[in-house]
């Protein structure tokens, strides 16, 4: 009933995150309709990302060039390091402005489910790194779920070696957040983390 | 902090229906991460489907031929036209495998708002083919929105000068459709076209 160039299309649309098989449909229409607008310059756009992105060879970040453009920036402070899961965290923080140190992205999570070991993380080039005298601190940006934690401890462990302060992102109460909404165990977090007013 | 390339691609998805900035950072990253799956093939498929769409000469559908997969099919019942907005309107009734007819893709509908006038939407063509004698009937298959009925009007009076029925989507209530849940324009039309059981 369609072209097979346009089923293909649709095809690799869904499996993009938040595109299921109807809005895959809907999205190539878009583009269709779009051919000079979007369609060409999209293509175009994928196939230079595609000849541009490097992964750092320092942190582990994506970008078009290694070192990266955080890496390679001269007034970063050497001294800190924040450890995220993956390049899409690094991006997060780097948006909220706050942070100056440098950047090491472990490529994921330990998962005994899924069979991911500390040596299919980039956990060993973080200890290398962090064992230069420069490096004052180390702080795990890892998300606050079971995995997460678990490989949180296990970077803590094998950072024993190097002469760095480990620390990590508070928990508590989300800035906006109502209390009636929020989890028992993010509530007693905050409670037991109180800070004097 | 992020490659020129990598912004370029996620402002661009960023324009596909149902990515906002969020989900085109995430999908932007999903790709990168997935270089020889996704981004590559992806980048491709869409260089292809650029190059082969084609509107159909006949009926105003977007395909990788023209005529159309459905106008070229000798299969396909010429005495029926089904009228649609659009190429999506028509997947999404081949997809139901309940018609055998041919079509016509208006291209739209007719908006005051938005300044559409009848000569902006395909409808001399369809005149056109109604008048050639083969043709019997045309179902209106437009959204039941103000917008799609007023266009429905237009289109049946254009029609008047052409030998043929002119018929439209039954109302009623959706398959698997619960009364409860139902507006009372919907309950309305399914109890005034009640059938016999």
């Amino acid at each position: 009933m369609i072209g097979p160039e346009i089923e293909r299309l649709i095809q690799l649309l869904g499996k993009l995150p938040g595109l299921g098989p109807r809005s895959a449909r809907r999205a190539a229409l878009h583009l269709m309709k779009r051919r000079e607008s979007l369609l060409v310059p999209l293509s175009e756009a994928m196939a230079l990302a595609a000849e541009a992105i490097r992964t750092c060879e320092v942190c582990g970040n994506i970008d078009t060039r290694t070192p990266c453009t955080v890496c390679a920036d001269p007034t970063r402070d050497r001294s800190t390091i924040c450890v995220v899961e993956d390049a899409g965290d690094l991006w997060a923080l780097e948006r909220t402005r706050s942070y100056r140190g440098t950047y090491h992205v472990l490529g994921g999570t330990l998962s005994a489910l899924q069979g991911v070991g500390p040596d299919d993380l980039n956990i060993a080039s973080l200890v290398e790194r962090a064992r230069d005298g420069a490096v004052k601190e180390v702080i795990l940006a890892l998300n606050a779920t079971v995995d997460g934690q678990t490989t949180a401890h296990v970077v803590t462990d094998r950072l024993a070696a190097a002469d760095v302060t480990v620390s990590r992102l508070a928990h508590g109460v989300p800035v906006g957040g109502e209390l009636d909404y929020l989890d028992d165990g993010t509530l007693t977090a905050a409670l037991k983390a109180r800070r004097p007013f």
